[in-house]
């Protein structure tokens, strides 16, 4: 028989954690949250009187001894991941965990050989891959719509740049900014990058600069079957959140645009305009969150495998220390050097 | 001190009834929905258990007598709304109603005296008038950014059309399709219409011709104002739900174009192409859906006044019945001719 | 053996005349410009030096009576057409006019008759026929691409009104704008219109309701396939010249944008824009006056059908008389009642 | 006084060559073209006679030795550019010469020196620079209107390969194909590129890999103001000829879309679809072939400086010597490494 509900236990009760909760509640119908833990317990009581949620705790221990909890969503900060990730497995728990794994290769690696060895599943939280446009352009390529895959492009920019302060701990923007792209450039082409180039600069802010980090980057990367892709980063685009990509393959093109509030167009006496696009993530991939965490519940109910891997987020991040490697020494970097044998 | 939640039971539990369900149970915080009748009691139970509704009925009544129901969401068959908004009304219950309030004249000038003397609130359910693209093309008259309006189009195509059994209770197509298309027409404009003329014709299918009713037309529309418009109405547009509207001002114009389920543009050998628009009006409207059940719920709460009344209702409502009579003689019919002086 | 060229004489040197002259000099390769005729002599000199045509004169009688002469342009005021076609045929030459031949029917059925007798070809300048949009449309029809066309949309608004003097003896929107979307109608749908209903009015300026004229009108037409559509006029649309056309079938429909001077899209800090569209008919219909020309080049030398003929001429006229009648007397009026037997 | 027209004589009447014929009778209006050389004689007197050129010869020099003759279109093979140049610079004629001038550096070098030392004009026939798109493109760069521009994305796609016997000639698909694209580059950014990165392969046909050449490419430019950019070259892109730019910039972002043969949009059962983008240089550069004469014409007459320069060639040349290079060695390239200094 099917089980028909899958009892969660969440881990963080932060922006995103808020956000997972409430798709829990009320969008995800097969889902049953039953404990929501933040070190900061007023925080996860406030959250869980909102949304109903029966129970809070400010120990995620708590919610990994309990065997009523099939499953658990790790929306703590990164730091944290990689352990709760290897005592969460070691528990038995089926495993949801926002991106990244951790930003060191050796942690993430420990972590990945506790989910393989405790048989559980882990699900990582590239939301992206669950977008209508994305996965439009996937089918286009999986479907061989557009024939086999040569030339790929990723312009991801930002709005505005983040609080200088979150900058000097986010890991640098090819790890807090490009990972999503990195996962997106395998996820649509269906193949590993191999090699990674990176221009990139300081031109949004000095200060940016100073804190050792780019806020502008062109990646240039090779794909093992020979197709060839770049990825446009900017940390601030005044006009909205960028996120569009384009394929061309031997029979045809796919390309998406962005999504905007409404499809109104104002003509005036001096130009033909609409609205700007949806600003940022919350609103752009509002669906694909909800999307993404049906899939995980679906996947663990039916024994079936998760959409979104171990193995791909420690390949984004593999991808991200390479651009970053490429930056500095201004040569072509291959991902076999950073990954033990180079 | 400000409410927090509104007591709401729900008469209907058919296709519309199950999605304000939904809607109010998940999407509406400051809603409480409380119990759900329908005649088919067992429908109302499934949907309840789904949803969490903690109590059913077959019996609206029920709800009307209850003391801890301040709202009620009114979804049944529309020959019952009259009917029950006037008991409502007498009950003392605020009323959100699906439209239409009935069809014939008489029957709405009765059930909008029965709420005149409650002094309750009475929303029509005009979701239309929420949806984003709807919403921009109003704010664009209202906010003077097009100028003095001169010009509208309303095109709105059905994908295709009802079942034949369906089309013979319809109240014709006038009723039950262009009426969305009337209130839209005055809700953009912020204007009364005076006069309306109607080319209509058989064109999709004929058993809608031989069920006496009409499948496409064009309604010419004289505002009060002195602005002229017209609806194109068709039951079957292959391609998709075609819902857009256009508005010509004397400092610019505003133009809104279909909703797609993604913006992914595909170049082929052969064309340039895009997947179809969103097929119908639960995918299309979604949005909308919820937004009107929102600012019900406030405008309640807060004593605000609804945004869409029984007057509006009853405003659409001639225009319905001029239309089909000046389809019937073949000239431009004034709405003051239906309504008693005419 | 195949003529290779056509001797042509053109009579009027104004701003469409001076257009006609430089596109037979440079853009029809088969045409064989020899004189060019106006009242005003030093106009014709001006522009046949600047196009190197060899021979002008004042009176357009010189160029009917020359024996080398084959086929006359008439860009002459609309006073002279009638009369320059009438005596034209009788001449013997092949006739290119631009419209309309008369305001009047019983002039316009005079130059018809004597156009028959003669036995020559005669070409109206319903020039946007031959541009690209509108000859796509056509061809979705006309290939059956979208099926047997139910419904019909013209959008045809100004820049801006013409000066109140030309307003004056302009014979009236319907006569003087709309006659070009009438003639587009019948050509788009490849059927004649049996009936108008017209909705009307002042909006844009005083002045041309003083002067008798209207500036803004919804016109509706019935066609003898039981098809509909409307015509959308406006004096002034601030962002430019506004000429779409759409057109729903029982297999798809097809629908063209207006053109614009470049495609580039700005996005900034407040909207996204784009510069407006081409503004007004000398640039919009640019390759449709060279092609219409060379059609009618190639139609003499080939002695294939004109693609335009006087007959649509008269429709057109026929339509305008009845749009305005219909406004009048607020009533549909059938097209029959305007000619003789009405 | 200023002179009214330019006496000019043109070398080459191959395809090109034609093209420049005609816009020089007809549509270039102070262009007098007196003489038309080609080697082949007869392809010369053909296009002579089809557009009314006064005389021909089957060698060039014997226009260099005329007199009257002021200028030269230079769109003889390739081969021949630099010497050509080099003799009409002696023999002080004004010179428009079709890119690139040589495909060796020394040559152009030599060339540039002899048109300098002549003090004569020299514009080289980069006629992309006048297309309406790219033009907007390069103003809202150059007016400030999207800031200071921080990232370039130069789409430049063909609609299929040239025969393999012109690929094996063409010296690669850089100086074939993407010297275009450089120019674009320093054109749009009004900036030097100094560093060049190429990802490349032969995806589209394997015998275009067998001649030694690539079919399909990824170039980062870095340029000396900090801004970074990407050009992508394809040589088959199957729904036509792709050529778009897209600039992000601290105050906005500008993008251009391809052109269309028309604007009409067809909605069918399956999907919403427009007929191809125009299919290759001819129908898309169309004007700009017109544009880029006429300023030619008017520079040499008022004696203005040209619009693209003898220097502007070779710094595209510059950049196409480093493009092959950073592919051969999987490395950045600076420019500087080819010019002499290294």
């Amino acid at each position: 028989m099917t089980k028909t509900t899958l009892a969660i236990g969440q881990i963080g009760a932060g922006r995103i954690g808020r956000l997972h909760a409430e798709h829990l509640q009320y969008r995800v119908p097969r889902a049953d949250l039953r404990v929501l833990a933040d070190v900061n317990e007023e925080a996860a009581q406030d959250c869980a009187q909102r949304l109903g949620i029966p129970e809070t705790t400010d120990d995620y221990k708590t919610v990994l001894n309990r065997d009523d909890i099939e499953a658990v969503v790790v929306c703590s900060p990164t730091s944290t991941h990689a352990q709760i990730i290897t005592e969460a497995a070691a528990a038995g728990k089926q495993i949801f965990c926002e991106k990244p794994i951790d930003m060191r290769l050796d942690r993430v690696d420990n972590a990945l050989a506790a989910v393989e060895e405790a048989g559980v599943k882990l699900q990582m939280g590239f939301n992206r891959r669950f977008d209508a446009n994305f996965a439009r352009a996937r089918a286009a390529v999986q479907d061989g719509e557009i024939g086999k895959p040569h030339l790929l492009h990723i312009i991801s920019r930002d709005p505005a740049p983040p609080p200088i302060e979150y900058v000097k701990v986010s890991g640098g923007i090819f790890m807090d900014m490009t990972i999503h792209d990195f996962d997106m450039a395998r996820f649509l082409m269906g193949c590993e990058v191999e090699e990674v180039y990176t221009a990139a600069g300081v031109m949004v802010d000095p200060a940016i600069g100073k804190a050792g980090d780019l806020d502008t980057a062109l990646i240039t990367l090779k794909f093992a079957n020979g197709a060839i892709g770049m990825i446009d980063n900017s940390r601030e685009a005044v006009y909205g959140y960028d996120q569009r990509v384009e394929i061309l393959g031997g029979r045809g093109a796919v390309q998406t645009d962005n999504n905007y509030p409404n499809a109104a167009v104002i003509s005036g006496a001096d130009r033909v305009s609409r609205d700007l696009p949806l600003n940022f993530f919350l609103e752009r991939y509002a669906d694909s969150f909800v999307a993404e965490m049906n899939q995980f519940v679906e996947a663990v109910l039916d024994d079936a495998p998760v959409p979104v891997t171990g193995v791909d987020a420690r390949a984004a991040l593999l991808m991200a220390l390479a651009a970053r490697k490429s930056y500095d020494e201004n040569r072509p970097v291959r991902l076999s050097e950073m990954d033990g044998g180079g």
